[in-house]
């Protein structure tokens, strides 16, 4: 299996004091060495950094610690092979374009039986069930929503009936981002904090580091960090359900719209 | 306008004697400061670096100077803007993925009243004219084969005709590749080199830097490097013509095959 993690912020934050504790799992505190990723969204644009080494030897995994990158929105992964050689290609997390959007996607989980019908839109280039998911996702959205991208909120729609149908095949756990909002699948572990003022100080469980937040924020910040672990010792982290499906804008969960607009195709039809 | 820097060997190769050269006119010894990038296949995988920043000042371009990474095909451009502001999303170079494989893409030069007609498979993310143009090629090439990825020799003679159309629109220098061979297509400047056994020493023009490629190599290596001005002084670097399309793969020029063959439409239909 692996481990995710992701940031959503109203603000562009760097991501080096969770992703310092993170990384310390891809080969020191845990044994997820088979390569790890990380994408920032800035603007429209991404910067994506993948390796198939371990996170803990990687001199990339360094100076992204050494060289603050400020993002709005981060998708890391750290990757302990389950299904797909480790290689380059197999390294989360993948990216697919869409509307002139980039769309970036991490997963932790095993699919079984897993063989969707692919029309040729989206194909994996490694042989991971995470990647050919991700495809099937991107087919999916495409299909429905057309020549007009989607709101966030469709996209929460949409990927409700979709998580659901692919985790009837296993274990699915996932980050999705286009950089307008953050969406997180949880099957079996996933954890969640929302940093806001005032600030105070967390301490990492992986490593011998902690930070005073309220030094590097403004009152207005506002930062969500979902992981499947909890990082820190002496923050609250919220469980996910089995089966819940969070959507984060601007550093906090986003309210589902009015009750009697959560069935599957009313809203679709309304606003398309 | 833009610099364009390629590689294409036999055995994957580092490119840091080059890079080092190309990544100096990024500000120092010339003016393409709006961004560079740089992408590295490996398998059917693909590390891709970009920086709206100056290359002279990039810790990330310091990085791939001071950790070597090997490849077969390397895509690299520094940027000065003519269409598009300075942003990530506007830096070469730009990846799309057809087939299950990544195709990369860099451009040099300025296309005036291009305005292709998308059908939304393939859409920007910035706004250059260089991404319109690879969205476009990426439309042309899948339309034109739909499920089947072409041949090498297919997709040479795709771009023959692409190409000349979109150079009517202006300056349309250009590399491509997926991993399988390289693709450059040569509108008003870009030179090349083929280094082979025996190797010699290389001096840089842009930094005083020589290289004894025969300490670094064996007799069986071949390395093409691709690049708009001559990187040294004493290698014997061949000009391309204007129109000019030439595919790279193992270190060398691929001979077009064979004379009666070169029609655009009928070796397609006799292999597709």
């Amino acid at each position: 299996m692996c481990q995710l993690l992701s940031m959503n912020c109203n603000t562009p934050t760097d991501i080096v004091f969770s992703f310092t504790g993170f990384s310390e799992r891809g080969g020191r505190t845990d044994e997820h060495k088979d390569g790890w990723g990380i994408a920032f969204f800035e603007e429209k644009g991404v910067r994506h950094f993948i390796d198939d080494k371990p996170a803990v030897e990687s001199a990339l995994a360094e100076m992204i610690k050494t060289h603050p990158i400020k993002s709005k929105n981060v998708i890391a992964h750290i990757r302990k092979a389950t299904q797909g050689e480790t290689s380059l290609q197999n390294c989360h997390p993948f990216i697919r374009e869409a509307w002139g959007q980039e769309w970036v996607f991490a997963h932790n989980g095993d699919l079984k039986s897993f063989a969707p019908v692919l029309n040729g839109s989206y194909q994996p280039a490694g042989n991971t069930d995470s990647e050919l998911a991700f495809c099937f996702l991107m087919q999916g959205l495409t299909q429905e929503f057309g020549d007009v991208a989607p709101s966030i909120e469709q996209v929460r729609q949409f990927l409700k009936q979709f998580s659901a149908e692919v985790a009837s095949h296993g274990t699915f756990n996932f980050t999705l981002s286009n950089g307008a909002a953050l969406y997180v699948h949880c099957s079996t572990k996933l954890h969640y904090v929302e940093r806001q003022f005032p600030f105070t100080t967390a301490a990492l469980s992986d490593e011998n580091l902690a930070i005073d937040f309220s030094a590097v924020t403004t009152p207005q910040d506002r930062v969500a960090v979902i992981v499947t672990e909890p990082l820190t010792t002496n923050e609250q982290w919220t469980a996910f359900q089995t089966g819940e499906l969070k959507v984060f804008v601007d550093g906090r969960v986003l309210p589902e719209f009015s009750e009697h607009q959560t069935s599957y195709q009313e809203p679709l039809r309304l606003v398309a």
